[in-house]
Order: structure tokens, then sequence, then C-alpha cells
């Protein structure tokens, strides 16, 4: 996957230059963290839930991110709706299924959003991935009991049932659209010690789509991104309150060509 | 507006002094954020907005902080409430209507919590201030697109039919009451890099508010000490993340007599 | 209480190891630092509040954390529902009274809440905890008004009247069980400078008793660490932007042994 690192190049430099608006509903928990690391990065984030107006929202937005980490009713028709205004205008859309398999609110809201609808990008952690494929659950709360490698089959077959990219992170991201696949090396561990990293990643793969028209590559470049920003804030081994102020930080400093540099990808 | 630098200094005093009750009806973006800009500059920030108990709270505060940022149908309810208590008391209101324009939802909540209501203060951006005055829209979700001149002369009309105290926020704020009027300068543009900046300038407002009984002074001293806090908090020029832990910082350690000698009016 | 630097260490060393799920249903204001707290200590924290899926989520728990700092109604049920829940499992539950006695809905909350029900801890401050055991209200919205030692006796008797241990925080924490009590000196007053410390010690709180059994110990425990680590953070007298980035990382990098070292008893 040789024109990876050009891919995240162009598409920073894209994002910086067009600051596209990134619509958010996502979740209370990471409302803030979201929209800094989406301001840092170049967008211009907003979050925006209420049913009477996400369809008016979308239709400004570059790019639509839903995450259902703290779910309640309303919010789920506001998700479908968004996400269904967003499928007929051809605007990307990265779906975040937290903690999906934990809880039946959470399989029937994936399923309420996903169906009849059309997603660009859904981005989880292995064990989400795996319940949201599979109806297995077995999540423990938000955080992932199952390995990356163990979902690579099912994510891949998620790709293709969805028509969509789907993308695990982890110690190895890796990123498939049903035939082609990618794994993603780098990161740090503080990353799993700050809440919402997983969420921002989704956030900044949003940003990525909005810029970028091959959702692959645009998945693949945002989370390779991502994960030089998580070893850029690492450095010197700071706790994870410092990590996740430099995390912010990184975003706003790293230029395309160092992005594009450190790149790493896994076997 | 030889008195400027008096009323920052005096202001501070007195909210560090006094600690006064600012009631927050804001979005969930800004919560977090804007109680510790208000700790940190000496005030006691309370975050309610359950239509059952808006009222009640209220009654406690020197100020109520009305902000649009994430809307649902029954904060707007509890925002008129809220705002029509505040009028009965005589307690300062300070409006912030986030992303007005931009829908139609927020449209009609600034009409609900505006009408037959009355408001001390408004603040926004350009963008924002143009549309509540003019029904313009055109807002981008919640960044300006219009500059400051631009939105001058709609601001102090804007003053006049409500009574009220207009603010505007950008490179340049502008203040108004619809005879006089105040540009101040400074600042920096990272503040524009962190989210809520705008939101914690309205908040500031309100602490101000609740100690001085004259809205167009104590808005433009507010407004005045936030620009100096924030380029207090881009020296040595940090990303977006540690800008935003040292604004907090600056808040805490500004004295009276630096704030004050830091004023600078724009020509 | 010789043994509670013991209990410290053995606490700190269970949670790192076990890494017990702590669901929250708190308030808008604390979730993303609430959730950082949990995750630097080494616990792994949920926050879900949706009515339909709380009984599920606590399921997965090791402890309950419920605050009303923002309330809505449908979160009071929720709240209610997952304490009941919690009681069936025996899964401990610490709770929160944030603004009891400022309006009528806190106390109606508090009581919804409790009625015929168990918690484990009551965390609140001074002004907290007086309402909450005597109806006496005088709050001012959620900071503390009256003195720990105002607050002791009727503390010892909400919690025989509770079956519940009752921890008032402040300059001096104080914690009893109704027979027992003991005094923790310690902290900064920087922790009362950011918003939700305390609601952050009560989730702490909930992390020891997930792997304490004796819940009078788990509570003294996590409150000497959390006064603990707000000294560290404050060393130097960094502004509170920073103080609240440095907490963090103290309870990422704090040992059992220093933890247990640095515990004071007041008198």
């Amino acid at each position: 996957m040789s024109d990876l690192p050009a891919s995240i190049a162009a598409d920073l430099a894209a994002i910086r230059e067009r600051r596209p608006l990134i619509h958010n509903i996502t979740n209370f928990v990471v409302m803030n963290s979201t929209a800094n690391i989406l301001l840092a990065l170049g967008a211009s984030p907003v979050m925006a839930h209420a049913l009477g107006e996400v369809e008016e929202m979308v239709a400004f937005a570059g790019a639509l991110v839903v995450n259902i980490g703290t779910l309640e009713e309303p919010w789920v028709a506001a998700m479908a709706r968004a996400t269904e205004a967003a499928g007929r205008r051809g605007t990307p859309v990265v779906f975040d299924p937290v903690g999906v398999g934990a809880t039946r609110l959470r399989d029937e809201a994936a399923g309420r959003i996903l169906a009849g609808k059309r997603v660009t990008v859904v981005r989880g952690n292995a064990s989400e991935i795996l319940a949201l494929g599979a109806g297995l659950g077995g999540g423990k709360g938000v955080d992932a009991t199952h390995g990356v490698e163990e979902a690579a089959a099912a994510s891949a077959e998620l790709a293709r049932r969805l028509g969509a990219v789907v993308a695990i992170t982890g110690e190895t991201d890796m990123v498939t659209d049903g035939e082609r696949s990618l794994r993603i090396a780098g990161g740090h561990p503080l990353m799993a010690r700050v809440t919402g990293t997983g969420c921002a990643a989704t956030a900044v793969v949003g940003a990525f789509l909005a810029v970028d028209s091959d959702p692959f590559m645009a998945t693949a470049a945002a989370l390779s991104l991502f994960k030089t920003c998580g070893e850029k804030a690492a450095a010197g081994l700071p706790g994870p309150g410092t990590f996740a102020v430099r995390l912010v930080d990184a975003l706003y400093a790293l230029s395309p060509e160092e992005a594009a540099a450190s790149c790493r990808l896994a076997p």
C-alpha cells in the first residue's frame, strides 16, 4: 500500500486548507475532547443532536460522525435520521458502535442506525466489531476484551455485508473494505488510559472522509496519523493527564510531511 | 472610556471577594470547561437545567448564563423559564445564541428565550449576532463567517431593540448598548482553536454582571480580561491542548492590577 | 485505625490488578474527568444512564456510582432502577447527593434513589450531608457552606439510619459507619478550584468498594489516596488548569507503598 503516506500528507493538508465542518452526534463523555481534537487537527466541529435540527445541520457538513457511547432513545432517532439524510446527500458517515454487544439497547440502536442506510466507515475495538458482526455480545463495557486478530475475518465479512470500510483499533489497527486490508502499527499504551481516544480516532476518520473520496485510504490515513500523534504525546512517558493535553498539541503541530513519514504498516 | 481599567480591577476584586454563584444552562460540550473557568476566576458555578428546578436555582444566583449550543426541546423550555425568573428577580442574564441562523430550531429557541423577556447581555460571534438581529442566517455551524465590522451596525440596532448590551467577539471584540460602543484589542488566534472559548467568555461576562451594576462596562471589562488571559496562555506558542490548560491558570493568577493594565482598546 | 495504610496499599494494588468495571450514572459536567480519573487509577469506567440498559450494565460492574449533579427526570428513574438492581446483586453503590438541599427536585431525587434501597456509601460535602440527614436545606448551589465538624453528629446518625458509610469531604475528610469514625488530613485548597473533584472522590470510592469488602475501610482508603494525589498535584502551586492535569497523572503514578505511607489521620 505504497500510496498511504501520500494520502496522509494530502488529506492532512486538505483538512487544514478547507477546514471541513464535521457534524458529530456523539456521547457526553467525549464531546469536549472530540471537538478539541478536531479543532487541533484543523477541522471545524459541530455537535448537534436534536431530532429537529440534525437534517439541516448535516447539510452543512463534510462528514457525519455517529457515536452511541451514552445512548438515550431520542438520540437514537436523531442518529438514524441524520445517517439517512447524510446518505441521501452522499455525505460520508463514520459510525462508532461504542459498547455494542454489552446491552440490548446498544444492539438495537446499532441495528436501527444501520437498517436500510449506508455508512461509509465503522470503527470500533475488536469486541465491538465482533459483536456488531455476529451478534456475539460479550463485550465488557466499552473496553476491548478480544484482540484484533480474532476479529479480522469478522471485520472483512462485516465490511462486505455493510458495503463499508471497517476499522478495528487496538495495539495494531486493522482497516478493511472486504477485499483490501491494511494493518497499522504504532501508537502507545497510554492511549488506552485516556477516555475517548477511540471516539477521537473515529472523529479524525470523519475529518479525513470529508476531504478524501477513497474511504479505505482515508480511514487508514486517519488512523495512522492518530497513532503518530499518540506516540509523540507519549514521549517522555508522562501520566495520562499530560498525555491527553499533548495529544491535542501533537495533532495541531504535526506537519503533513512528518505524518506521512511516520506511517508504519504492520505485517 | 477611561474608566474601563478601573472597572476591570474593581470587578475582578469583587468576584474574588464575593464568589458570586453563576447559574449556567449551557451546552454539553463546554459544561466542564465553563465550570473550571468560572472557578479559576473566583466565581462559584452551578450547572442546572431541569425545568423543575431552574426557578429555585436562579434565586440563589448572582447571574444567569443561557447558552443554546446543544439544544433539546426540554432545555429550551427551561432556558425560557429561568430567563423569565431571572427577569422577575432583577438577576442579570447573559445569552449566548450559539449557532443561531444555522437551523430553524436554534432560531426558534432564541426567539422563545427572548420573547417577552429581558436579557442583560447577548454575546456571540459576528455571524450569530447578524443572524439574531436580522434573521439573515448563513452561519456555518458555530464558527464565525462574518467579521466584526460587518456586524457593527446590526449589533447596535439589536442592542436598542432588546434593551440589552450586545457583544461580538472575534479578533477584535465589540461591545455596544446601542448608544455607547467600545472595541477591545488583544487575545490570540489559539483561542479559536479550543472549543468553548466563546462560551467561556460569555460565562465570564456573567460573573462580571453579578458584581457590576453597569452591564456595558461589566461586559467590556470581562471581555478585556478574557483577552488578556488568552494572551498570557499563548505565550511561547504552545499547542491548543496546553493553551487551554494555561488559560485556566491565567484566569486564576491574574491580579486586578495586571488585568487593568493589560486592557487595550481598538480604534 | 492502624490498618488503614495496609488497606490503601492492598486496595490500590487490587484495582490495578483486576481493573474493576465501575458503572457511573453521573452528571454532564464531570463525565469526562471522572472517566479519566478512574482510568488513571487503574479501573475501567463505563458511563450509561438509559433506563433501558442500566440493569444490564450494572450486572457487569464491580461498583455503581450514582451522582445527581445535573438532574433530569428520566435520569432519576434510571438511577433508582440501577441502585435497586445493584442491591439485588450485592454490588456496592456509592451515592453522591450533589446540591441536595438546594432544590426540591434534588431532595426528591435523593429520596427516590434511597427509598427502600440500600446504598453502601454516601459521599458529600458538609452542607449536602446535613441537608440529606435533616432536610435542613440551605446549601449554596453545590458548594459547601457548612464545615465538616458541624456535620459530624448528623453524619453518624445518617449512617445508622441508612445502614451505610457516610463520608464528608472538605479540608478534613470524615468517614463514619455510625459507630466507627475516622478523620483524614491532607489535600490542598486547589482541589476546591477544579470542578468535579468531589465527584471524582466519589468515583474513586466506587473503585475501592469494588475490591474491598469492608466499605468503611475502603472509603477511608479511597479518600486518603485522593488527598495524597491532590497534594502531589499541587506541588509547586500551579494554577487549577495544570493542577487538574497533574491530579490525573498523580493517580496514575502513585505506588501502593507511597499511597500507604502518605496517609495522615486527623485528630
